[in-house]
């Protein structure tokens, strides 16, 4: 049984290996900020990147600033600084669009490698943006595709060989549940399906292997675990033993094998710079170039087996010390069958989360009624955990959430 | 015959009704800067609006800032002020993706309302991204559709009862030939087909009337005429009576009916928000929105009036001062028959542009031969554009030009 008591949180924060990352934020004062698996907060390093970009790059060099800051290179080399986030080559990443339109085009692309099978495999209550990817694709497909929606301990009996495609966020949103990666790929592989992997809830957070899984495809956000700014680009993954046949649906100039060239018949680039479509946004990307940083001074083995740590410590001071009040754990007590939030349900969670938020506690709702705290290992504190769960007790005991419940609904994920 | 000296310059200048707005943007010094219909430059407010949404809502809202700061409503809000510099009314627009994206979003939804017909007509030697994205189609299409590419005298000739969709640009990225928008539009209509109008090159420079013209769809660059940064958040216009029936393919949460439900099921928004996707870029958008407000100062017919006289000037100095260098032009005279910027081929376009650019006159070149200037009329001056001339007949006739032709090329339009 670990210690809790809070001069134990503050010994722990005293020799955390990650302590040098957490200066590089600086979060606002009289905040206790639990959801970073949401939206990341800006570095240091990030600020005076954009406000470069904008007043040198931007404002200075104009339209040069395409050659001389080579803007155009950003896609492949903000990929290069998560490549080793998610155990991938660069040359096998790109940065752009958002998450939704980078699912869009690797799922096309997916399904143009498997012609003669029609289903996609995905899970019921995936994140609703992935459901409804596929969902428009199978309505596209006129009645060549079907979706088989399935409850999560269902996606094994139906991986069968008419699955063309598999895909599955690999952290659930509301949960945290964790799918085995490499296991559920092999498991795809053996049976000719191929793999689309959601890596928005984990990457920035975990250890992810995905040369060591074999995986075939994944996309991920920019804006959560990786601090990239509110809406940021998303990445893109496309295994490199897949890039001679994969084509996807948006061409544009920047997937083109030589985009400025000018010329009116579309090529695609050789790699996977074909999965890119429109012009980069650079604004965006800097500042996600920026945030990417401070992962070079980290290792991922340590940053994972903090936010562990984080989640192991909230998960039981919220069960030592918040018992009875209706708080219903969703997410798993195994370390590695989890992501790097925990979730409780309670029947008035919605105005629960607004008091705490009231008191600076900063998780977030889920309708119907689940609660969400991000443990986020590279600026979070032992004793910020031990801190909140004090605030959430008090509100527990003293009740004073319940006239907070109205119909009004935190919104982005 | 208008009259053309340096004084006759200064003082239209000194007359110029657009001289407030100039004083919004501060251009870096030593520079006449003609490539504004590639890359706009930041105003102030810009500049002070990002400084502010990355340290205030971002930084100190952090995930509040989707409701305190009505992040999600950006794609919105942004579309209110493009929709008077366009004749559309706010709720015919959304803000999102690229360019690129929104023609994929829109040629599909516009060939879903014709699935009797098989041919997307549009111009050979268009911008380039325009052609792909309708190639992309094609070839999905797996012979459904079929790709009608015509030279520009040839279009009327290729519009019939087959077409689906009329895909052109408005103003023609190198020469900046104008499509008598109302007239196409009507001219395709009378034959059954729908109308997408890539506007890149035009909006924020010349008057346009969508409504006016009842064309269907629209779509246009934020970082051009816009100002909105590189790689901008494009816009896309769908008129109100199609939405309705209107589908795109790219099925998001964003353009859900209740994004904020997370239920499984796509349910797409009543009316343009269906356009959307994926999650706003709040940096980017947040850019082009402040970028805007400067046109909330000027009457567009004002700004468009001023683009061609801007226009006019600099032909005629290049006519009579630049004469029997071997420039030929390639832009209309005709003040209806052309955009905002004027294009010039030359056997040593890269070289002399190059010298041009030394010198601190930023225009930019198209392969194989054609140098182009951009005639801002929002913080252009009719004396810059004289010195700009002046510069160049130096650089002509000392052939300042010809040692610095190599295989380089400027990169982005």
């Amino acid at each position: 049984m670990m210690p809790l008591s809070r001069r134990d949180m503050a010994e722990r924060d005293a020799c955390d290996p990650l302590r040098t990352a957490r200066n590089a934020f600086s979060l606002p004062p009289g905040v206790i900020y639990l959801d970073g698996n949401s939206l990341g907060p800006p570095t240091g390093m990030t600020r005076a990147r954009i406000t470069h970009t904008v007043e040198h790059e931007w404002g200075r060099s104009l339209v040069r600033g395409w050659n001389v800051h080579d803007w155009i290179g950003l896609p492949q080399r903000v990929a290069a600084k998560i490549a080793p986030l998610i155990g991938a080559s660069p040359d096998e990443i790109v940065v752009a669009d958002s998450t939704t339109v980078n699912l869009f085009k690797l799922a096309c692309g997916a399904l143009a490698l498997r012609p003669d099978r029609r289903v996609i495999l995905t899970e019921a209550g995936n994140f609703p943006t992935d459901l409804y990817v596929l969902q428009g694709l199978v309505q596209a497909s006129a009645g060549r595709l079907d979706l088989r929606v399935l409850a999560r301990d269902k996606i094994l009996e139906g991986l069968d060989d008419q699955v063309a495609l598999l895909a599955l966020t690999h952290s659930h949103y509301k949960t945290a549940a964790l799918w085995p990666l490499t296991q559920l790929t092999q498991k795809a592989q053996a049976v000719g399906a191929l793999t689309l992997w959601d890596l928005s809830h984990s990457a920035g957070a975990l250890e992810i292997d995905l040369a060591g899984a074999r995986a075939d495809f994944a996309v991920g956000c920019g804006y959560k675990y990786l601090n990239g700014g509110p809406g940021a680009p998303s990445f893109a993954f496309a295994a490199s033993r897949h890039h001679g046949l994969l084509e996807q649906p948006i061409w544009g100039w920047m997937g083109h094998a030589e985009p400025f060239a000018f010329v009116d018949a579309f090529s695609p680039a050789p790699g996977v710079a074909r999965l890119l479509s429109g012009t980069p946004p650079v604004l965006a990307l800097s500042a996600l170039d920026a945030a990417l940083d401070v992962f070079a001074e980290v290792d991922m083995a340590v940053v994972a087996a903090k936010a562990q740590d984080l989640v192991d410590v909230l998960i039981r001071l919220i069960q030592t010390r918040c018992a009875g009040h209706g708080l219903t754990l969703t997410t798993s007590e195994r370390r590695e069958g989890r992501g790097s939030h925990v979730a409780f349900t309670h029947p008035q969670g919605y105005g629960l989360m607004r008091a705490l938020i009231a008191r600076g506690v900063i998780g977030d709702f889920r309708a119907p009624d689940v609660i969400r705290f991000g443990l986020t290992p590279l600026y979070l504190g032992f004793t910020e955990v031990w801190d909140a769960v004090e605030v959430l007790r008090e509100v527990l005991e003293t009740g004073a959430f319940a006239q907070d419940d109205d119909s009004t609904r935190q919104r982005v994920t």
